[in-house]
């Protein structure tokens, strides 16, 4: 089969001819590939950003944003058969450790990231577990939902956390309309009564921001943490979403929460640099976050297939992933770039 | 009556005559102090570091830690009569905005604290406000509580945020195991099953650390965060309460933290710097703390009643104020240095 | 001023001339009333049933859901002031128990609840609390959202206390679609995406539930819980909201609660009959719901000014109180009858 | 192997040889008995109680509280080897479903429950899943333990639920000190600083509670609904925990319990009986309580491991099963009966 290589960090990965993966363990699954989302991270991961935390066998097969149609099962696999459509949690989990047994997949003790550590979705098959499987609607084409298998999942699981903490009458700031930031404004919008206030340097960015739920837009021009503060009556908001956390997001994102408020890290890159004097005297808190849980992802595929959360992609053959990278690392993809085999 | 007044930043408050304060409002009440408390944050009112918060006019008279009978209400006050034994929560609340009708009185939009920004409670009287009276059974001795009113409810107030985490099977570290942490550890012990490691500087404090419920103790010589991972089979503490986070102590306390653990800051002084990836791909969180609610200090109240919170405190008479600031000052003072007018 | 009197029990009340009333106590205010909603316990105070419970001292004046403009406030009084405008949560509270520093003001200790205990609404003036008054946007008319005083506050309370168990791709039973049901059905849309089934008699009133946001409707013919069962795949549903409760629905809103899920009783008249098997073998809850707390009412506000609840309401000049009872009781109101002095 | 069997409903299980069971799917484990509790559900199971709701082919073999060790194990179990000592959670899940994913393990869409549906652990093997499998320490007897498989698992589950509500200051009763009681009263004193009033009709169950950490006891002679009003100063308790559940406890512990709060319905047999309006107007909760989570006694292990929770226990041999359930059935057995094979 054809699968994305990567051969050395600072390459662009190829595109070869690789063995079909076929399953081994009883509770393997082997996915046929109906689109494989193209991230930010897969550019890290050329850029060798992972190796350390990874240390991935090299060449091997990128791609953690995967949905497609099941086409091998294990001996005990029960909870999807060969045919069925999925979408796949980007971590296969044991299943059996503490944090699994909470419920808490993105924990677990002795997950796989495939994809980054292992084999991954670039490809016409992937191998994952049944504990991965989401199965979907018969009639969901996986290109179109592929992009809620990483993206969707880390902005939806961080709202929902917040959902508690924004009541009718509180104000939400999210910083960062790009990739996970506009589904995070549609979780928001159908999960809240909030006020939903976006900061973007992109103007392009905020439109689509109004289109879809934010009720004020800020550019981030400089002047952001002063026009968040004017539009919150000076005290910040309830809760800040920061899909960037670095360049100085971090920085204005702990400003522009309340007091009692909570800012929610979900990007990274930067570093935080805060008195503790500053978290206790306001009583704030920061939130980290990451990925989400399996039924999270199911969450979520129930507001997509109501209509509640859409994605904007633009697909590529497998075969041009080369010009998908490109494409993303130049800013030149709205919505989210999509490989399909 | 007699006062403990501060005249200038970097001068040791004098005792002087001032006359008694009297109710004016209908919610007021005035209380004949029977104890109060000498804190670490009336060393540094005395430094001026609370002077641009707070912008007390000098002179005023110290104090936020309190206890006593009540001596005279105003008409509306409905829940103390004059002779009730009573423990003062530190922030008379407006009772009206938003914070305090969700019962959170320590970020009530535009309560006093008296001791730092009004005169306070190192004096025979203290003006407060219905809303800050805890009546007492009256068989309490004011001098024996009155360091629950603030050092009390802000251990008590971080532990009981804590005790969700703090399942059966889990693990606490606590540091610093003095004024607030000795009686945080009573509080864990009370409510939770939690294995308690504090760790401190002084060995004196590690041992009385033990006979106050603590698992395991912990030097602070350099090695403490390695002892802690050791201890915690590498993963580190699901809770990490801070009552010092300053010189270098919020830099172990995030270090100490498990993954999808908290960090609760409590103390200050110092300031945090962890990068947005720390936060992120471990899904830690940094939880602000903050005095306590009226509620709180009512709950602490009730344990302190049945025996599972003591105070060890070393009473002065007012006049000995010097004595007692200048002891605290040179760490000659074990539990807490309580005034007797 | 006219005032809406009941001089006994099964005797329409009657508009007759009252003395004013002024404020007496510090924290006292006084609302010129600008719409009182007619609510169908009128009818049952008329009948009598509130007598034992309530013991108001006859004749008093009825009404218990008012909003209007601040006219007199006592010398404490801070949070609002004369010519506010104003909805006034119906129990004013003493602020000083434990229920009420924790924010649940329906649990007040000693409230009291004018329109059933003491002089209410339907007049031109009302003595009540600072306490009670939530201050609207001065572009707010009384008489439009009155009905949220009492009937609003309620319905989001219920819905309120179940979003946390209304996830993506759970379903809420609503029955009765009504006074405090249609509001319960909007605030659902606005706060979830869980899926609404609202099953009522009337089918008008299910005409309604569609427009307001069910996802599906069911008539109340005697299959109900069938139907019930066969929307939700024969499970039953995660929360049922319960607005009868009386003549058979409390048996059906728990036959049509899921295991795991939560029946939450909100209406009533009737009775509960339920083995203690059928409520562990499944573990099934069964939730109580009274009124709401203040912030509660601030929140629907919040929710009401940003238009995603409204009401549908019909005026009558305060005199026409007997017209408007009479509607009432012989069904011929939509929406909810609105009393204008 | 030895194995007590049940051959019909009304008769006494017999101690027969039958084959010894052997893992066939990958996720099996065969564990060899060291302790299995008779419990108060076996004696109904004689009766026939179960046989509609669990449909279990005769012969069978009973027992449903069991711990031993490992002694072999499917190909893809992970968790435990061959020789470990464990404790088994009563119903082996399927892990895929979204109960299970949600860590609710008690309400598994396909779960089995051996011992009830098919074979139990009153024999010297059993075959059950990885899932089910709680590694514990290797010095622990599995008979000293057996009674917290499910006796306790289901207390603690309770008790860990009433936590949040039981914060000092406020009060729980707690119904029935037997097999289940007496471990609720434990995990209750462990884990929360409430004040226990402890109820049942045997005075030595009475003094056991009282050594285990009830602050009060009251002995059910009729005046019991009294007696817990005089303790709470006429408003009732916070929480009811209630594990008898029939012959009138249901009622009384309804009764017991106060305005906004909970009733706990854990014991089974009888029928609650509720005005719906006696539910809203104090807007009390009634929770329904069935076993718990593999977390959860997991969690209980490590009270048990600290020594915060003990066991009383009679043992007998596998072959002394009928004599077991005989004692069991005359009241002749104080704390838990355990067949050691």
């Amino acid at each position: 089969m054809k699968a994305v290589r990567l051969h050395g960090y600072h390459q662009q990965p190829m595109v070869e001819e690789v063995p079909e993966p076929s399953v081994k363990g009883p509770l393997d699954v082997v996915v046929k590939i109906g689109g494989a989302g193209v991230c930010r991270t897969d550019l890290h991961i050329i850029e060798g950003q992972w190796a350390e935390a990874m240390h991935p066998t090299l060449p091997y097969t990128i791609g953690h944003e995967n949905a497609g149609w099941v086409h091998e099962v294990g001996s005990a696999v029960t909870n999807v058969q060969v045919g069925d459509t999925v979408i796949l949690h980007p971590t296969p989990t044991c299943g059996l450790c503490h944090a699994c047994r909470a419920g808490a997949d993105m924990h677990c003790a002795i997950s796989t990231f495939p994809g980054l550590d292992s084999d991954g979705g670039m490809a016409e098959y992937l191998l994952t577990s049944a504990r991965a499987c989401v199965k979907l609607d018969p009639s969901t084409q996986p290109k179109d939902v592929a992009a809620l298998a990483d993206a969707g999942i880390t902005a939806y699981h961080a709202v929902r956390k917040a959902i508690p903490l924004l009541y009718p009458g509180t104000t939400c700031v999210l910083i960062g309309a790009g990739g996970l930031g506009h589904i995070g404004i549609q979780c928001l919008a159908a999960l809240t009564a909030t006020t939903i206030i976006v900061v973007d340097r992109n103007p392009d960015a905020l439109k689509l921001a109004e289109q879809l739920g934010a009720d004020h837009t800020v550019v981030a021009d400089g002047n952001q943490v002063t026009a968040v503060q004017d539009l919150t009556g000076g005290t910040g908001a309830h809760v800040v979403l920061d899909f960037v956390a670095e360049q100085g997001a971090e920085a204005d994102g702990f400003a522009m929460t309340a007091p009692a408020g909570s800012y929610f890290v979900i990007g990274y890159g930067g570093q935080l640099q805060v008195p503790t004097l500053d978290i206790i005297s306001t009583e704030r808190n920061i939130v980290g976050n990451i990925v989400g849980t399996y039924n999270e992802l199911d969450e979520l595929m129930a507001l997509a297939q109501a209509g509640k959360v859409t994605l904007h992609t633009r697909t590529y053959p497998l075969e041009a992933a080369a010009e998908a990278v490109a494409d993303l690392d130049a800013g030149r993809v709205r919505g989210r770039a999509i490989l399909v085999p």
